[in-house]
């Protein structure tokens, strides 16, 4: 049960962007810009942007959010969706570029402690291609779900167990992208 | 230096916010709907929220951070400011209410590992006068400077070693709020 009265039962962030418009607004525009949107010179593709959010949440344990931007980066990638498990499952092994592994790593120490990004980690990113962009919104990226992950378990919001709601989920950000959900 | 070409030689958040318009409107909005307006059922005053954030960002070890924003607390708090170092030194002894005590062991629960707020210290500070609308905002500042810290160290920005500068970075938070700052 949540921690606080919310006066809806939408899962995770949804019921708290419900419960507080004036901030969930605000919320919502950051995902759409980071997700959707992205730096003009990079060359992220929004199913890779929507899996280093799978990614981070993943590191952080928080259920809700893992789930529902896997299912998005699911829905995203097609015909190569199995991408997804494979890259949380291990990065190493999994069939990603090798510019976007280097941008994992950079995800991982931002998530861990971002004063672990060092001028090395960057410089091989770089090497394999990724742009200011890039690093940019990876940064950003995986500190903006160190926020989402932590209002999210902070406040003990629902979070389904079964995984046809994900699906659902993810299809609706892979086509609509965030846009504040209204009241039930 | 920072890791990427930011274009601008303006401290700490201040120079992201210039680089990328697109999610430094959001960002300023939602701290300036945490930091200043604040949920209607709550109780904390500007200066709290501001030492709420000097705080997490002071256990994130994000010097940026910290120092303007306990600069902003100082300034807000006015007679009182000398709070806002008994604080980040010791909440356990700093002249604080013991709701804003309860709200703070919250606040570093959520910036360590929010999973670990309980129904126990959720509980504790209701009984002190804690509101929904207080835990709320406490968990979402508490969240949303781990992502600022993150974006701030992430990419490596610049941040001033001098005291003064934070005075007056301090007084224009206090006075100004969160304004999306122009281009040098």
């Amino acid at each position: 049960m949540p921690h606080i009265q919310l006066n809806n039962d939408a899962p995770g962030i949804r019921s708290l962007v419900i419960y507080r418009p004036d901030t969930g607004k605000p919320l919502y525009e950051l995902a759409q810009a980071l997700l959707r949107a992205g730096s003009p010179d990079s060359t992220l593709s929004d199913a890779e942007r929507e899996l280093i959010a799978a990614f981070v949440s993943n590191q952080n344990c928080t259920d809700f959010c893992r789930n529902s931007h896997a299912a998005a980066s699911r829905y995203l990638f097609g015909e190569q969706a199995s991408i997804v498990d494979q890259t949380l499952q291990n990065p190493e092994t999994a069939p990603i570029s090798t510019k976007l592994r280097t941008l994992l790593t950079i995800a991982e120490r931002v998530t861990a402690d971002a004063r672990t990004v060092t001028d090395d980690v960057v410089a091989t990113a770089r090497a394999e291609g990724a742009t200011d962009g890039d690093i940019h919104d990876t940064v950003l990226i995986a500190a903006s779900f160190s926020m989402y992950n932590r209002y999210v378990d902070g406040l003990a919001t629902l979070a389904s167990d079964d995984p046809t709601d994900y699906v659902a989920m993810g299809e609706r950000m892979g086509t609509l992208g965030y846009v504040v959900p209204k009241p039930n």
